[in-house]
């Protein structure tokens, strides 16, 4: 029996995302060389660069694929629940179980930024992917008569960034625990909420 | 005459830190050596030792003067305003106006993040400085009766989030204009404020 090409492709990209992930998390994503990935896959140097162009490549595919995740958790809550205020607020409960679940992926997302134009540009289109899928959100209960007319790119920056920020403190400064993050993002949304939705 | 140690001391401090910024923020901080540093003062290395411990030592001293510069003048504003809603709002203003001015001190603060533990926590005590302060208001305006009774530290936390948020998407990534920058995070506050401030 032979492995169809596109599922073979798929698996061996997967085994160096999983390798690049786990290396990032260990050693720190500036102190893993390229050479160490392939070694760890266990295939060989021409294999992975049928796959990745470069370490900013692969960094980019993992946020790529984080973010889908994201994205993906958040709109299957969207199923289970109609009320826009409750909606508003404990999609940020998902978002924030998701990067928990993923603390190696949410660590080097924590860690890497600032550090060269490359890497900003990588966490520049995982940001964007987020903020763009917040402003629909937001936008779509606007167009439904459920919240205030605002301004909203700051609105959905603002919910990116106190993720990011509290994700910060909880896996950097480890200055918070990972239920204290998860509490004070809703928290916070709470008040927000209370802005943004109509008063009938 | 001679000029008063203290006032010798004060000075020679203040050239070192200038210097410094300048140079952290032409070449980037990590590609600062203190040798450099020493050259531009045109002070000797035993006197910048007299001073400053390392490099970090520096960048922390540079950052408790920022905060206490933007505690200083949000500390200003709240003599010549009384209503809750528009300080709540227009300390913001303020604040961004205190980064916008201070370019090359904020460029550094939005790059070094995250690099290595020693300056994440430099910057933890500058963030946990001005999170402090908004917490202290924020219970102010909790006390007076004219917000509502929230969990002050998720909000104090998102109000600096945002801020560092926005303040990266305009100086490191450039995808924002400074003009962009300020109103956005005016923009937010009023959607919180609204969540925030007891309707009567």
């Amino acid at each position: 029996m032979t492995i169809p090409k596109i599922k073979q492709n798929k698996e061996r990209r997967q085994r160096f995302l999983e390798c690049a992930m786990d290396l990032f998390s260990e050693k720190g994503y500036f102190d893993t060389p390229v050479r160490e990935i392939i070694i760890k896959s266990g295939f060989g140097t021409g294999t992975f660069y049928n796959y990745f162009i470069d370490k900013e490549d692969i960094l980019k595919a993992l946020l790529e694929e984080f973010a889908d995740e994201i994205i993906f958790s958040v709109s299957n809550y969207y199923t289970t629940e109609t009320d826009f205020y409750i909606r508003f607020i404990e999609t940020k409960r998902v978002t924030m179980e998701v990067f928990a679940q993923n603390e190696k992926l949410s660590e080097i997302y924590s860690k890497v930024a600032g550090a060269s134009e490359a890497i900003d540009k990588c966490l520049k289109e995982f940001e964007d992917k987020l903020i763009e899928f917040s402003t629909r959100n937001i936008e779509y209960g606007i167009k439904k008569g459920a919240f205030n007319q605002v301004w909203v790119p700051p609105i959905a920056h603002a919910i990116l960034a106190v993720e990011k920020f509290l994700l910060y403190k909880w896996l950097v400064l480890k200055a918070i625990t990972k239920e204290e993050m998860i509490e004070m993002v809703v928290s916070f949304h709470e008040t927000l909420a209370k802005g943004l939705v109509k008063k009938d």
